[in-house]
């Protein structure tokens, strides 16, 4: 099988000698260099696994039909399925339990020099996960709209971060009362010249 | 400390029971039912010890500035700090590490009778995860643009959701060579009656 090169590019290095990086958190800098590095090559060995991952997660019963692997220098070095209802935890869907997996194998909390195959596109958690993880590219079969008719839906999650805090599914409120001493705290940690960015 | 009262009601019983429930993921249906049950009152005691264990957090040196407790009935179930760097574990910030041990020590995978107190505005990983958990609210102290103040950026997360996956910071790419098999793991397992809903 054949796929289409992937045109998006990305300067993983430069992203991660950016100021925001020495802070820990993404900036908009972050955000907009995508024109330097290459995202690379879809591989269909791996999607093939990713798929079959979702396949046998039906079959486990440890959670939903969704699976995902994470490669580097052209090996798998993690899988993962979601395992929500096996291990009791909300987050351990498939994208997240792979990058969980591989952060543990490759001892380190950054995959700027890996890619993520879904099953599925990711909900806007694993998006976000993929961010925070720095992988390089994310590849997904299944898309949302399949998923929303085979039952599933996370279009009504995508929009929730645009609405008001207050008007969310999850209703979010702000206690300002409390947000100098947050603020406080963070101020204290970007000072700490022991800090470990991440 | 006196805080207002959150307006915003949600009716988690019945969300629960809701078709989309049935499929695992969030339906627009269980977004849009915000009318029904009370969100609560917010209670300046878990806010305090929040913040205090991001205060803590910047001194264990295991991540970022930021804590969050899980309450459930008027006790803190549960507490998280961020512990990204500590952990390897990119997915670990405070919100996502307080829910996943209120998952383990209440022993389920939803949390619709527990509120969530973090020390700062989640980030959209963990706003999704509070989804996922099904909590009943989540209150924050600091707002991202503290956040942003103090060197800290997660307004271009929360952008990211809304562009074309193929124009993401993390380049996002379908394969559509892929899509069918994949939603037919999705719709076997919907039709698979052992399945357990999450």
């Amino acid at each position: 099988m054949q796929y289409n090169q992937c045109p998006v590019k990305t300067n993983t290095a430069n992203l991660l000698r950016s100021p925001a990086d020495a802070c820990g958190r993404l900036s908009p800098r972050y955000s907009f260099r995508m024109e330097n590095t290459t995202a690379g090559k879809a591989d269909a060995r791996f999607m093939a696994e990713a798929v079959a991952l979702a396949r046998n997660a039906a079959e486990r019963g440890e959670g939903g039909p969704f699976g995902a692997v994470v490669v580097r220098g052209g090996e798998i070095v993690a899988r993962g399925w979601n395992r929500v209802t096996g291990t009791n935890d909300p987050t351990a869907h498939a994208e997240v339990t792979a990058i969980r997996e591989a952060c543990r194998v490759l001892g380190r909390f950054h995959l700027e020099d890996c890619e993520l195959y879904s099953s599925c596109e990711p909900c806007p958690m694993c998006l976000a996960a993929a961010h925070w993880a720095r992988l390089k590219a994310v590849w997904y079969a299944a898309t949302r709209e399949d998923a929303a008719s085979a039952g599933f839906d996370d279009a009504a999650m995508y929009a929730e971060a645009e609405r008001p805090p207050e008007r969310r599914t999850v209703p979010c409120r702000h206690l300002p009362e409390d947000a100098e001493s947050a603020a406080a705290a963070m101020r204290g940690w970007a000072a700490d010249p022991r800090k470990k960015p991440y």
